[in-house]
């Protein structure tokens, strides 16, 4: 941890060393983590998995997007938000998301940008709504900016979709073999819902985010993983697409979830446990409804499951939980 | 009024009767109502309703909702509101609605079970937000999380929808003969629109309900049957499909918007009269609005017209009515 | 300036000259005037375009809806909103754009003297709700209102819409050939952008709007022409479709927040100009993705890009805007 401080106490001396701790810590923010080394190995992860994916611009789009969105925050007069990377995960998240369905082009990278830009308005904007009940934006303003532009994809010529789901209307899952289910699917499953929170589906890149987060919490890592596997499993009994399972798309919100309800907004205990497997378990139904919802306009869910359970067991937070929020 | 006085003594001293009379109370309180004597006719009309629809689930589903979601409740720290059946009610719509749509399995009674647990948490978390305009969470808790569970059958083949709409892009209603409709047509279209605050076509559970209303408010039932009997007859002029009107689904939610901004939160008079009038139009409004926004993605309105309605006129109550608000 | 005080002293004195004069200024309101003159002349510009679109019905729904909002806001108890116009100006536009959807017929007077008392409603509603933040209700109780009654007439057969795009699933726009572009068609997609405020495509009407503007506020007037051009340059970038362009779809939204970002909730500044121009663009976008959002249900957007970009960046105005907010 010394060497920690020692960061801490350069880059506070340095425009753009502190520049740089802080867009780092906006790439661990997605994960809810402050530290600077979580972030760089976050953005590791993030270059091996879009590499790995032959997409490298998801990965260049990700900097581009926190960077923007970093330097938007200058504006803000709260700076200490601004120092733990609180305006960057967001940017961080729209740089991803925007090269994932769309054809890069100049007009792509400037969208990065201004998502970038107003994921900061966005944030500052629902922070502001939702203080009233004390609780966090987390990933609403990346979501809805990237929905915004991947809807006007549609109306605009210049913004080309070459990933997004055809706009089709909902129709009943037909019974599939369930032959398809097993150890290393199961196994696929849990450890690509981590990287899909980035909208990678990569075996490395989740384990360098697992380390990326044990680096800074330990418990976030644990309820992670255990996140990941109880979502898994009940998509798995509710017999959800397999296909969708083993890509992590049931997972990656309900990671976020795990993580949100029991390690970062409550401190570790039975009660919480029980509180968070809920939680969990629902992240999985909102996650089957928002698809269904989304359908007949071709975009997909993104965080939203994970961001409305939350907000959901968050806002009662203090009815039912002892006075041990941090 | 001296049996139920003593019958609250009793149910205070064994915890067995209290939660019994706690679990009345919350099916009293779909319809506003504090009275285990209420609940009890409100059950009775449920599982005559449901057993003369050949769907006894129903009946049972509320009845496991309405337990769930009540032990749920107990981890409540607000007592007052546990002890007045607050916590029951959208658990006891989120098992008596599941079964209306859904093949019963086993997998259904979990699903009313975390339904039923999950509406507490929903009802604590719009509770929260909604306290700020002073505004009740109303059935909101019920629709949001059987929207849920509805719309994520969809996705998973574990849960199998028999009685959903399919979904389809919203077509102009070609003009039917209105040669249908006739008194008695008008008669049955009021009266399924009480039972059908419970998801049924029943006559006779209709009048159960309306007794069971009076048990406790004359003005209540008396709201009910002419918030039914305005929707019909609005309906009715605005063209709506003629079916619909008679198996009540214009009048559900105007019974509640009726009883809610009539007698619940406003003392009867001239001046809430009118707006209750008004109220109940804009209810019919609503439903065929909702209709048409939900027709895309395969699902029913469930009392959401009521709630938007109610929300709508019930937030700025304090600047256009006298202060007699309860 | 003498003459509009004279005005106002004998307005003062007579009920119906009061009546009158608040009835103007609520049409004034639509751009965020408060001002009798600039109502006439923007009544002028309705029935100058209602009448060269051979739909005078607009224009006699707009002075309807002023009207029934107006009347019904006499039983609000804050006086001083009443007498600005703010009750009048959503009832203005709901009267004209019902009937610029709907057939004409009885039962759409009644829709628009019930939707301009509905709309008062939903005003006292939503200011209620977003007094919280310090946050205008804008044009939401207009849109809001609008589109229930046009989604419900999918479900009324005395309902017949006439000009609603039909229901269908957004599709990917084709290349359009860019040679259609040119400096005329740029002119007249900034000046109808101006006139499709009220819903109608008229360079005269545009031109008495401006003036109008310019009566009370010389600021907002260049404001509404900028914001107008921003947009359709905008919109031509990113390739939206030239006729909607042309006829101003892309930029009505754009004009009003152009107006209230630039002039009416902050002072004239550079840094105010540049959050204003970001403002403008983001509406571009959120045009865009409404219309695919909206394509299912077969409903128009009416001005909601204006109030859901206006809000977004309106909240947050008093962290990173100095305090001169009016």
């Amino acid at each position: 941890m010394e060497t920690a401080s020692r960061w801490s106490k350069v880059a506070d001396g340095n425009v753009v060393l502190e520049f740089i701790d802080v867009t780092l810590r906006g790439c661990a923010q997605v994960m809810f983590q402050n530290n600077p080394l979580t972030g760089l190995l976050f953005f590791i992860a993030i270059f091996v998995g879009a590499y790995g994916e032959n997409n490298p611009a998801v990965a260049y789009g990700s900097v581009l997007g926190t960077v923007a969105a970093t330097f938007a925050g200058l504006n803000v007069k709260d700076r200490t938000s601004w120092k733990a990377g609180l305006y960057g995960y967001n940017g961080c998240l729209v740089g991803a998301a925007l090269p994932t369905f769309l054809d890069v082009s100049p007009i792509l990278w400037l969208c990065i940008i201004m998502g970038g830009v107003v994921s900061v308005i966005v944030t500052l904007c629902i922070a502001d709504v939702l203080k009233t009940w004390k609780v966090a934006a987390l990933t609403a303003p990346f979501v809805l900016v990237t929905w915004t532009v991947l809807l006007s994809s549609y109306a605009f010529t210049e913004l080309h979709a070459n990933a997004l789901p055809t706009p089709d209307l909902p129709h009943e899952l037909l019974q599939a073999s369930s032959a398809a289910a097993s150890a290393s699917h199961f196994f696929a499953g849990v450890l690509n819902g981590i990287s899909e929170v980035f909208l990678l589906s990569s075996l490395i890149a989740s384990l360098l985010l697992l380390v990326g987060l044990a680096v800074e919490s330990l418990w976030a890592a644990v309820f992670a993983v255990c996140g990941a596997l109880l979502a898994v499993l009940t998509a798995s009994v509710l017999g959800a697409e397999q296909t969708s399972i083993d890509n992590g798309m049931y997972a990656f919100s309900a990671v976020l979830t795990a993580i949100a309800l029991g390690s970062t907004f409550n401190q570790p205990s039975w009660r919480v446990l029980i509180y968070t497997v809920i939680g969990v378990i629902f992240t999985v139904f909102v996650q089957g409804a928002l698809n269904t919802l989304l359908a007949p306009v071709g975009i997909p869910t993104l965080t939203m499951p994970f961001v409305l359970a939350s907000w959901l067991f968050l806002v009662p937070n203090k009815e039912v939980m002892p006075v041990h929020r941090q």
